[in-house]
């Protein structure tokens, strides 16, 4: 295809740095799945030669590790202030929620490729074992926050966990954001509706 | 790969119908992808000819159109109900929050091949044409609820919809049945906090 629009990005020799050329390898796995894209695909989208692809990394395992390792450090920070805080489990649970969802909406494709690993890689292993970490570091919020009897005990407590990061995580299927929009609302609504129900009481 | 145990079904010439064929192909394509499982994978996992296939379907499009066919019959006789029922909008909510995770449990695979679906082909558009019938449904009776004041107004009425329905999809992540396990609990779960919330009061 061709455009009578210049395209500055995609003209002379494109000043890609490894940030930029990451953003574009997400967005590409995410659109046809990371077994589905090779780097001639990525050489496509991005205009330039692969060759210039690896003088930035060694292949498409490396970009997919440098995006997970992306949205999980940022869920890690989450999860580390959430530790941290001087708080009662359910304020520490809620933290969690609050941050995750920041982190979603802040590094919405890089989220949304770790949400969609399925394990086929060593990459993608050490990913999913990370992911693991962090859904067993929300089921002991939980337990706790339910021995402090914050937490209603009438629903399993693993149970709890799954639904309530599936609601969070459910975030990227239609998410979009919006430059200069105030991420904040998103992440009430989410914590309105968890912690205290969409009944009006 | 061999094997010492007896394997009847993958022996001699295997009786399949139409309906376990199509319990064969779902597995297959949630594992693969659609678009990456061939007629060969499946004849290969249905120890049977491509010919045998044929003699049922007329391709791997029939398959996935049958497939989400019955998860979206599943979906839609729920919403029936649930719009039939006579009782305010916030009941009718509930009934069909628990409704559609008894259809997830009971189909699991087709809701989640579904759930799946990007819109690559006109079966596919299809599908995805149903769900947003359905997702729009699922907006009127939040916007109802909310104007009879049982639900809370202090979150948008489209984000409580996509909020509610992310977090009844997400058990299609970790959820694996449990032969002659009661469906009940789970479905209790989900309206449990999703209505009331996981705070205890």
């Amino acid at each position: 295809m061709t455009s009578a629009l210049p395209q500055p990005a995609r003209r002379g020799r494109p000043g890609y740095d490894l940030t930029s050329l990451l953003a574009v390898a997400v967005e590409v796995f995410n659109e046809r799945g990371y077994d589905g894209t090779s780097m001639e695909d990525l050489a496509r989208r991005l205009g330039i030669a692969k060759s210039a692809i690896y003088h930035h990394v060694s292949g498409k395992e490396q970009l997919l590790r440098l995006a997970l390792d992306r949205s999980t450090a940022g869920l890690g920070a989450v999860a580390d202030q959430a530790r941290a805080l001087d708080a009662p489990a359910i304020a520490r649970l809620e933290h969690l929620v609050r941050g995750s969802v920041e982190v979603l909406q802040a590094d919405l494709p890089y989220v949304t490729l770790l949400l969609r690993v399925r394990g086929n890689t060593a990459t993608e292993r050490a990913a999913l074992a990370r992911r693991r970490g962090f859904d067993r570091f929300v089921a002991q919020l939980v337990r706790e926050a339910e021995a402090d009897g914050d937490i209603r005990p009438d629903v399993e407590s693993a149970v709890t966990a799954r639904l309530l990061f599936g609601m969070v995580n459910s975030i990227v299927e239609w998410y979009r954001p919006r430059r200069g929009a105030d991420p904040a609302p998103l992440a009430d609504a989410v914590c309105a509706i968890a912690f205290d129900g969409l009944r009006r009481r």
